[in-house]
């Protein structure tokens, strides 16, 4: 097969062939890279290119772009092999911001100090995360930069200290260490970790600089690109916070390999959703890439997670506060929402529970006449791969959907829209204006009562 | 006199002549009105005209005008009394807001309720306030506008409780009485209650509408402009907050007939503050108008509030994020912190601690052969007459300022940078290259030892 050399003028964009990424023989970002060092010239296969036909006509406000910073300096020649990482750029005028991506990230110390502001670090994690990757994390801030001084304050693990107790802790932390307004918070991991050291980053002097380097495909994929950052009231999630923006995200695809199996399938559930609303490519992508995601295959990790990126921070770029667009990234959330609920936060991770939604989703849609049943298939054949759930957990019933999602009220005022497919793979409404029976049938098929 | 005609092409400003608000007998804001039905051509006195050659001449990114909407549709001509007042309008790109001024401002409905969002309020107020004018805000929201609810939450009074756990109280109303995100929450009361009403603006569901109704001098001339909300932290004042702007500020200056003396007072030290460091007209202003003032005259009020306001906000336009310009708000702050750390928080009000360190940052610019004693003198009398202090409290030290300001350590590394007057008055400058003698001569002129 040919080799077609493509270069954007503004920014060289690496993608990776993609039997490169179904076939882990090959490569990864970084022997791609250390074949086409010069990253003016990087070479693509033709079967490949192809596939950039994808890529929708970009509006004026919206410049979301991906380039390779293949060449980075560094004293140490045998550090080249980890040296590749893909950039996507989240275009949010005057607050926009990197993401990079790529395996070995957290040893290319320059990239993170080049986002530090002032002179004080504080580094926001959890007893989990600080044993695996704190110190590297503190390493990596310091190395060659004395005047940086790091402090770090490790919170309890788990979404029942997302609150406000917890994020008192920082700003203890914060104050006690006397942070200026020059300082700069680090998260380092989950969505959980992110959120609440982005809302106290938006909070603490009224504003201060913020980095995210999130460790789960969730937060990598998900959380960390938006800028919703936030902490749950004891009445409900996500209540109380802040849309604010980091300057750059650092995702080293190697923190996932300590990933509990049941975390990275479930961010796979958020990666799948972008395929299903806004990106058939993608989607295809994945159908043949499974296996390697779930073996972490550091360049498929990074595929996807780019291509996520870039799906998440388009439709962000459209819609920062969200107002409509951005609702269709909620694919299969009403449903996921009503079994997280109904069956215990807990029980099952988020991407599980939204996983079981978006099969309900697609099964309207399909009701509809929305989508043909091809796409169904497909869906239920990917979820099976990615070891996620496809339908909801045994217990549930009609009733417990209808109460979270307040069916009965919420449908007599037409107020109940759905994301739901329409049209080829990859094509998503936002609306409330279906068949009712289709919902019902929906229900009724998925609960034993 | 003659009576010379000005009408601004965009905006009627109505200026008060110097000699009715000097005067009791003569007028306030309605009266005017009342004589000069037609906004459109107000009359004013030439000696007043005069005094608007002071007006800098505005830059691009800075639009501050005031004007007056004299004529307001309502449907009682008995109101039309009430109906007078002046609007400050906060240019910051998209969120710009206007401040209205006037005396019976609460008793015109239509005014508050055009910046209602939604169909739900949120008035968040303290147990001294809410018995004066709580009913009255409920009315102004409510009234012939059933579609609109209106909840309150009462917290305790006092800078005590600008804490987090008070906060909670607003989120926890807020939740408990399912608001969602077009809400609005308004805050009725002086700066601690607008600080922290702001802060859970800002917060609640990442950001919803608010409006603030001062009744403080403070917060009408300084705590409700410029965008900086928050609450303190058991180690600092005002640690935690965000930079969020209301949709308007209403200031009725009736609310401040209940207001204890002793604030009334500290919120001037803020006004005569205004006149020292950019507005020498508006100083001569206040030197006519002290016994008005203090006698609550509304439209002495209403003068000196509004054109507080156009200084704050010409200020926060320039620097909305505090990085330069904005600093020069500080005059006489940081030796008044100094009084107010040391001597406790709570026995003298702020304004009284600052009116006492502007006393002593206008004697060091004398040593420094700054400004000539004229102004010395000047701003002895003003103080004098606004009954606020003239010299820190008898218990200060020269050792106690030294160590809260930190002069020894941060004028050696030349940091300790201050704002002075200089030149004629209404000139100040943000500086931290003087002679440190003239400090210490200051320091030791105030302080037995
Ligand atoms: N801000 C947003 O836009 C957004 C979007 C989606 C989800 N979220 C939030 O994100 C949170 C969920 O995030 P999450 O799924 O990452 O959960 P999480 O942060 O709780 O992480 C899951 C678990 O994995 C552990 N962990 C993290 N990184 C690890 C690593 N590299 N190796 C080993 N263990 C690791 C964590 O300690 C935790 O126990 C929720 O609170 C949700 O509300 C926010
Ligand atoms: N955000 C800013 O830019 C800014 C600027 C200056 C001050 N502040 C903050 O403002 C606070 C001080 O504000 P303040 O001086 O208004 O104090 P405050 O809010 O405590 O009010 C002073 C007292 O007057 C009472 N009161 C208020 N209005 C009244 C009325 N109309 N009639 C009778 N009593 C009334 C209050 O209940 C309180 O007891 C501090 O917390 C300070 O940090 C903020
Ligand atoms: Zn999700
Ligand atoms: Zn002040």
């Amino acid at each position: 097969m040919a080799s077609t050399s493509f270069l954007c003028p503004k920014h060289t964009t690496l993608f990776l062939p993609t039997h490169q990424l179904s076939n882990n023989s090959v490569s990864n970002l970084t022997d791609l890279f250390v074949r086409f060092p010069n990253s003016g010239s990087v070479s693509f296969r033709s079967d490949y290119v192809s596939s950039l036909s994808h890529v929708r006509p970009k509006r004026k406000q919206l410049r979301v772009c991906a380039n390779s910073a293949a060449q980075v300096m560094d004293q140490s020649p045998s550090k080249m092999g980890s040296m590749v990482r893909t950039i996507v750029k989240v275009d949010l005028g005057d607050r926009s911001y990197p993401i990079y991506i790529g395996s070995g990230l957290l040893d290319q110390h320059e990239l993170l100090q080049k986002h530090v502001h002032g002179k004080r670090v504080l580094v926001v994690t959890n007893t989990t995360i600080a044993p695996l990757y704190l110190d590297k994390v503190v390493t990596a801030l310091s190395d060659g930069n004395p005047n940086v001084t790091v402090d770090s304050v490790i919170l309890p693990d788990g979404e029942q200290f997302k609150n406000m107790d917890t994020l008192m802790k920082v700003f203890d932390k914060a104050i006690e260490s006397r942070l200026d307004r020059r300082c700069t918070f680090v998260a380092l991991g989950g969505g959980v970790i992110g959120d609440m050291c982005g809302f106290a980053a938006a909070s603490f002097l009224r504003g201060v600089n913020f980095i995210q380097i999130p460790t789960t495909v969730m937060a990598q994929v998900d959380s960390s690109v938006g800028g919703k950052t936030g902490i749950n009231h004891r009445l409900g999630k996500n209540l109380i916070g802040a849309f604010y923006q980091p300057q750059c995200v650092l995702i080293d695809t190697n923190t996932l390999n300590t990933l509990p199996e049941r975390e990275l399938a479930s961010g796979l559930a958020e990666v799948i959703k972008y395929g299903l609303i806004r990106d058939a490519d993608f989607f295809k992508w994945q159908e043949k890439n499974m296996s390697a995601l779930l073996a972490r295959d550091p360049s498929a990790l990074a595929y996807a997670i780019k291509r996520s990126c870039e799906n998440k921070a388009e439709v962000v770029s459209l819609d920062e506060k969200e107002s409509g667009v951005r609702a269709t990234l909620n694919l299969g959330h009403t449903f996921g929402h009503a079994i997280e609920t109904s069956y215990g936060y807990g029980q099952w991770l988020h991407g599980e529970a939204i996983a079981a939604g978006m099969v309900m989703a697609v099964d309207m849609s399909y009701r509809l006449g929305w989508i043909d049943d091809s796409i169904v298939n497909r869906v239920h054949k990917i979820l099976q791969e990615a070891k996620l759930p496809t339908a909801p957990p045994e217990m549930m019933t009609v009733e417990m959907f209808k109460s979270v999602m307040a069916v009965d009220k919420k449908v007599a005022d037409g107020l109940l829209r759905l994301i739901l497919l329409k049209g080829p793979l990859g094509n998503c409404v936002f609306t409330g204006d279906y068949d009712r029976k289709a919902l019902d049938e929906t229900l009724q098929a998925f609960c034993k009562s």
